[in-house]
This record gives structure tokens, sequence and C-alpha cells, in this order.
């Protein structure tokens, strides 16, 4: 037995902990890609198995349990891939940082719209309840903490009230855009300076002052 | 061939058009019973047809036809007999209008989740996308004209500053409560006062002043 990839002794579907040989990573990219190849064929999620994606991938399932446990683990890991990292603090403070990561929730979007696969991947994955909640887990959660993060540290700077909640914060400043985003499919969402007007808004009202 | 129901000449899946004799009524309430208790059954929408609907409301499938052109015609009304109306004018300016519309739309959502017609209807829609179009035309694009009009007599009132996008500032005001409602599932929405302070928060900004 193989022992260059530590999530086979783990059962941890993980890509940051996976660190294989060139030829290991070579099988994984295969299985990727032959996923994406399967779907864009026209199989939904539900109906890909881990035996057509072995031999779709040219590799034997075998190779495919070594890095995941099941063929949920091993769907996420392809979605995650497909997402953009969460962005790094611009140094330009937290109505930046802010804005930086309502500009990311924005670019995914188009990017959802634009991506075939991607756009499949995560409109199939709502009906597969347990891939969804894996994907919640390991990819929206992340994101969430981090935007909730940001916001601490906006009332921390003084760029933000402290009398508020900040859940309450975190749907007033990305509310907006993951409802564009997600729930009005011919919104626009081209306009590079929609999450700086977006950002701007909520922290200074729309009120006259 | 009975005259009572103009919808059955026009074809408009429309019930504020229908007005028919008590006997009418009654058939239609009991066409609507049906669809409510086939789907507690178990159904899916997508699994009901005419004939089964009229065997299990004991009328004849040439009543629905006189009322509904089609089944999805039918399902949309059921769904929106499932909404609350609009919210009238509270007559207390633009500010408490606003407020009520974020209202309706918390209702609406802690209604979808507790009512279990309302929340298969609603999910089951989105994987019909002819129903999902007919839903989205007749329910929420209502709802969201209602939405974009008090914002617009808002900035004509001189409570939201008029050198911003309608669109933007729909988005700003409603995304928030939208999102909680929609996508966020596990997110309260019990508190009677998260409305108002949505629509304060927009409106006064959460920036220091």
């Amino acid at each position: 037995m193989r022992t260059d990839t530590p999530s086979a002794d783990t059962g941890q579907p993980c890509a940051a902990v996976r660190r294989g040989r060139p030829r290991s990573e070579a099988a994984e990219q295969a299985i990727f890609t032959a996923v994406e190849d399967l779907m864009a064929d026209g199989n939904t999620l539900s109906e890909l198995t881990i035996e057509g994606i072995a031999t779709a991938a040219g590799v034997g399932k075998a190779t495919i349990y070594r890095r995941w446990p099941n063929k949920e683990a091993l769907l996420v890991d392809v979605v995650s891939r497909l997402e953009e990292p969460i962005p790094a603090p611009t140094g330009g403070g937290a109505r930046e940082d802010l804005i930086a990561m309502v500009d990311y929730i924005r670019r995914r979007g188009l990017a959802k719209r634009t991506r075939w696969v991607l756009k499949a991947a995560l409109g199939q994955m709502q009906t597969l309840p347990e891939l969804y909640t894996a994907y919640r887990e390991r990819v929206i959660r992340p994101r969430r903490e981090v935007g909730l993060h940001l916001i601490r540290r906006a009332v921390a700077e003084g760029v933000i009230r402290d009398d508020l909640d900040v859940e309450l914060l975190g749907d007033l400043l990305m509310g907006p855009i993951l409802y564009r985003s997600i729930l009005s499919e011919d919104s626009d969402l081209e306009d590079p300076e929609l999450s700086r007007k977006l950002v701007d808004s909520v922290l200074d009202g729309v009120a006259p002052r």
C-alpha cells in the first residue's frame, strides 16, 4: 500500500493536508478532470459513481478511495477547487477589506453565471442534502467567518458603531451582494464599482445627511 | 357549458378576476384542498396530475380545465393563496412603510419555515422552471415592484438621498431580509424589532456619526 497520501490514513478529504509525489498529483488532477468531463457530458452529481469516475480518469477505484472516503467527499473537493480563495487583507484598513470581501462575493457570483460546471455543481448540490451540508461546512462557513471577523475588526477600528449585533451587520453588509449573486439571476454584477457603492452606502447610510 | 367562471373564457389563471356562484367557489376550494392534501401525502408537484387532483377533489377534470389552462397555472394559484397579501400603506410615512415591507418579508420567511406545504411548494418549484417562471411573474415581481415604488416615494419625500440607483437601494433595503429568510435557514427571524433595526441601519448608516 502506498503511503504518500496522508489523507488515505486519516480519511480527511482536505486538499490542504494532501501532498503526494508528482505521480499522485497527476492522478488527482486526472480524477478532478474526469468529474468535470462527466458533468460536461450531462451526468448529474447524483448519477456519478466512483467506478465511472475511476474509468474516466484512467485510475483504479482504490486510487480514489485512498484519497476520499466516499463520493461526497470527492465532489466537495471538486466544487471547492472551482472556488477562488478568500481574499487576503488589502492592507488598506477595515473599509477596504470589507469592500474586497463584498467584491469577492460579486466575482464569485459572476463566475457562477459564466462557468457552466460551477453553476451545475452548485445547483445540483442543493438537491443532495449530504453533499450540501459538507459544502456549507467546508466552503460557505469559513467565508462567513472571515466576513464576521472583518466586521468585528471594523468595529474595533471605529469604522463601524459598537452598539449593533454582528450578525445583523453581516446581513447588512453581505446580504445585498449575496441576494444579487444567488437569488436575482438577471441583476447586474458587472459593475466593478458595485462593491464599493454597497459598502459605502451601508457605512454612511442612504438618508440625506 | 357553464359560464359563471370568466376565467374559463379568457384562460387567465388569475384569482382576482374569477367570481363564481357559491357552488363554483366550493369546487375551487375543494381543488385547492386536494392539492394540499396530495402534497401532504408526499406527492411532489411534478408528480401531481390534473386527473389525480380531480379525483381527490371529487370533481370532473373539465371543472379544473374550466378554471385553469394547465397544471402549472393551477399550482401557481395554489402557492399564491399560501402567500399573505402585500401590506397596505401604514399612513406613517416612507420609513414606516419600508419597515412594514421588510417585516412582511420577515413574516413570510417565518411562515415558510413553519408551514410545511409552503416550504415544500417553494422548494420544489425551483426545480420546475416553467412553474417557477410563472410564480416569479405572478408573486415575486409585484412584490418587488411595490418595494421599488416605496423606495422611489422615500426618495421623493426626502427620506432617502436622490443620488443612488433605485435597484441598489432595493438590494440594500430588501437584500438583508431576503438573504436571511431564503438562504440562511437557521438565522433569527423571530425578533419583531428586526425589520426596524434593518431599515434604520440602512437609512442612518452603521458608521459612527
